[in-house]
């Protein structure tokens, strides 16, 4: 942390700088510019610390230079963290397809999206027993009984599956049945839930706020990371923007910042990301195109009778046919995608 | 809802509408102009018809034309929301002021606080005992301690509080404390904690979420009425954009917009709406003038030594300074103070 | 400036940078803390020096620590600016009010909304001759005709108009006939026209841009200043952000700021900062209440017949209780309205 | 236009807006239905038409069902536009490939970076003679001798180039120049150089400003059209969203979404997309696989000497890289590279 003194400031000011630091343990290191004084900071710092030095007479400005994330960050562990469910490798080589409803409607449906998807390649079954509904008059899940489709499912299939927990109390629940727990966007800084699914030790996915900046995505992934729990997946899936010709604008660059500035894998929903199924495909194409480590894409038999998010569900055979788009993409990029379409269409 | 066929839609097209509408027992009412057809959606329409009915062939778009929100819109009830805690009526032509820490620290900080803003002339007492934190390295809050110590200082100054509840199952311990339960802007659609706080019938402070609209606002405030809870209040705290010279953007036109669209009270605060102490009395003066129902303020007895939030908090001194300005732009604009200064004074 | 080096930078990555700021003139003053090793960079730096320097190897950050705009800062000039327009003062005590048509449509049109708009109290006539157009199929305004109508309404009302010049090569054109030359929002960085309308010396009205920065704001009025003409005055109009329900969300705390910042005059426009006329008058309210130099309102005789923005013009009769409303205001953040109601009406 | 009556509307009401209608040369068609009245509106409207109807008494909303645009639309012309410049073909199924230095420095500068991109495959120069600058205090550019220096650069490599022209008065003389214009996003809404480059009958690049959606951008290039101009290339560089830590958010949705809706083509410019080099190869990428018709990449011969962003160029290694990277994702989605890299190796 360095702080910068006013133009004007007294040695009086700079008295009271240096004795601040030191009450709070810390030590400042003086440097006088012809410009400007600087005092650089030494110690064990805290985010609150600025705020405090900012109100000193004299400051004009207090400016971090160490992260505030530290566990997530590449200097931290340099390696990718590959995180294992079943057969699967999230962070490696291998592109993960997450792929199924949005909300888990029947077991028909469910158990036909399932199949189809699998057929298609995809190696993680995704859908939601418990809803968030933006509207109290709108469907909310089926719940317990969404769970129990899921695994039905799973066992049908060999998928493991992911599926979101909306609140701390639900979350030993879910755990008993998912494979992955999904942090949605909405609670992406519902800390109290982030606690509980980092103590769970299950790979958890952490969806992106539709207004977090990269640091605060980051340090929500941290609240997980923190409770000793590393299988952290990351998840962007477009943030608000003034633009409404989409739901959201999907933030492609995320991915390669999100590679560099951390070890965790990165998942693109291309679904959420752009709300429209006509867009699902050139954006899935380009997240793989910029690095992302697998795609979440919502799949639906009749996306016209779809209980949520219709719009953005792909048919069957829109989704086969992303499948079949993604793979020279993903060879450009020297990925692989999970299965070979040719086995998968053997199974 | 209205549903615009394409320019090349066929008869078929427009017979599977008919046909979709009346299996979800709706009716359609057609009518066919030069420029296109369009069809009127008679009946109880969903959130979700809209996704369904854009997949369907030859349609163009679909159009909303109802409100989602109903408890809260003006039409369902023309008059003004008035809620009464202890002796304030909140919504009434008095203003509203709640001011006090942003988090609770010490039982001298907080008494302290809470004698200087009841002597300033407030009439609520604000106090974070559950604090959400961006980073997991960061202060928390007291916890129950200090739910303890703003019932202290509620008995020893008689100002009834306000606090925060972060999580569904926290919410029957803070209500056995708090007035009102406040629900933060990260937890705008947190829809379990939604659920809760409108079991609990008391009256609820809701925040604006950083990037909500204000019909996801006026839908998240329709889940606690939804709940038979009629006492909730709207507070508007700043939306995020792409200026980063203060924390948020203060939405001043989010008030009368509130006051026009429903009956429920709305109150501003300036100190997370700014971030910045400097702006917060000439925002709060502009929230009051704008016809804002009250003001919330974050006061620090030692902004420099704040845990939290030290560089939007006002001294004593700038709390007082804020009350004797606003006491005349209230007056121009026909609203009263809380309690007469002179009166606060003699207490 | 200051340049932060990496925790794993070398001696000749120092040496480096040393070596790169002694080409360019400049020296470097370092500071090897414990954390990090800092330098200081003492001399005249430029904006594009960052990027260069950001690009050495070893270097972590570059911190520009001095504001770039200069003549427009309350540093450079700590009283401030107030512009004579005949006998309006812009910046005084006193309350400037702009009103008028968002277009000059006709003789009628205008004269009828001048003389309205003067009874009323306002002291500056505004009415637009050459519009910008989103769309090439909309009205673009009446050109030079526009101009000579505005010239005749202020013969016949006394009142100085404002009006906007669209391109660098009418400057010459419309500064003959305006009193103050009006930069509309979407040519805020029009440096061209920024450059012509500063070699003017006539008073420059400068509007923010929709998405522009409060920094780039300033170094947009620098422009100007920098032709050496200190008469501009800056008006909030309104940024874009994700909210739908405005066409934009005024920032009523730029208000504020430019007044700390700058020692130029600043003017609130609620009629293009909401789009709506139902919240032009509580927003007026709360640009005044902010501390705002004075108003901006669009008036129309007949709104539902405007030719741009009726949506958001105000009738002769809202406009005068618009000016009655705001007058307790204006006295209770102690300004004068431009003239009193009275008088005015006497007129 | 769709009129939605209030439910609350009289008889009256329905006459007034039937009349309004009848006045301005339009018919209403009248549907009433349970829920509401709706008009339809038929004949020739204007976008200023919706303002005026919605000011009626007894109307709820207005809502427009035509697209404002009309000659750029697929609707319009549903076969891509091909671009011819010298022997490049802009929105052909080879890409096109934009390089050079963000502003023209110097000859030596430009011949280097001209030959180094013509030999890694480019075949459009890009370079700026003119260039906008955010503060007044900073290099503009080398003005008509940067646009000899490209003609220059052009005889020696044979490559076309594009300039950006800054204002109407100087498209003449860039015209006499360049081979295609460049409208730059601080410009896009400059309606007067709108309408200057399409009188000049030459291929344009607008770009996208930095808060305009994609309707507004539509409309831009409709001015341009209007003019008898059919040459008009868009140009994704990134839009203003809260995120700080890229310079801008480069939309990658736009680019199937402007492919959709208008014949013409479209480049993605990850430069000033991301504004850090690093970021500029990913979105390339991400770009052709969402089916761009091209790129514009910033290179310079030393980023850390450039006098202008150099934080965001490539270094001719890194540029070769690109490109080498570009080959495979651009076969995997059908496209062509405008030269076989190892031909244009040979030359």
């Amino acid at each position: 942390m360095l702080v910068i003194m006013k133009r004007d400031s007294s040695e009086d000011d700079l008295k009271g700088l240096m004795r601040k630091l030191s009450q709070s343990g810390l030590t400042g290191h003086l440097s006088r510019g012809v410009e400007r004084t600087v005092v650089g900071v030494v110690g064990q710092t805290y985010p609150e610390l600025r705020d405090t030095l900012e109100l000193l007479p004299g400051i004009e400005d207090v400016i971090p230079i160490s992260k505030p994330y530290k566990l997530s960050s590449r200097e931290f562990q340099p390696e990718n963290t590959v995180i294992r469910v079943s057969d699967v490798e999230i962070g490696s080589d291998k592109l993960t397809i997450m792929a199924g409803p949005c909300a888990v409607e029947s077991e028909t449906q469910l158990l036909e999206t399932a199949k189809a998807v699998s057929a298609a390649g995809a190696n993680i079954l995704r859908g939601g027993a418990f809803k968030p509904s933006t509207s109290p008059y709108s469907f909310r899940g089926l719940g317990k009984l969404g769970l129990e489709l899921l695994a039905m499912a799973r066992s049908e299939t060999g998928l493991p599956f992911v599926t979101e927990v909306l609140s701390a109390h639900e979350v030993d629940l879910v755990a008993r049945y998912a494979d992955i727990l999904q942090v949605g966007a909405r609670n992406m800084q519902n800390f109290m839930l982030l606690d509980e699914v980092g103590k769970t030790k299950m790979p958890v996915m952490l969806k992106r706020g539709m207004s977090a900046t990269i640091q605060e995505w980051l340090l929500s992934a941290e609240y997980i990371l923190a409770q000793g729990n590393r299988q952290v997946i990351l998840c962007e899936r477009g943030i608000r923007t003034f633009e409404t010709f989409t739901r959201n604008t999907m933030d492609i660059s995320a991915i390669p910042i999100i590679k560099s500035l951390t070890h965790l894998p990165i998942i693109g929903d291309s679904s959420h990301g752009t709300g429209k199924w006509q867009l699902v495909t050139p954006l899935a194409l380009a997240a793989v195109a910029a690095g992302a480590d697998g795609l979440m894409i919502e799949v639906h038999p009749n996306p016209d009778q779809a209980l949520k998010d219709g719009s953005q569900s792909l048919t069957f055979a829109n989704f086969e046919r992303l499948m079949q788009r993604v793979t020279p993409v993903a060879a450009a990029v020297g990925r692989k995608m999970p299965r070979e379409i040719e086995e998968a269409h053997a199974r």
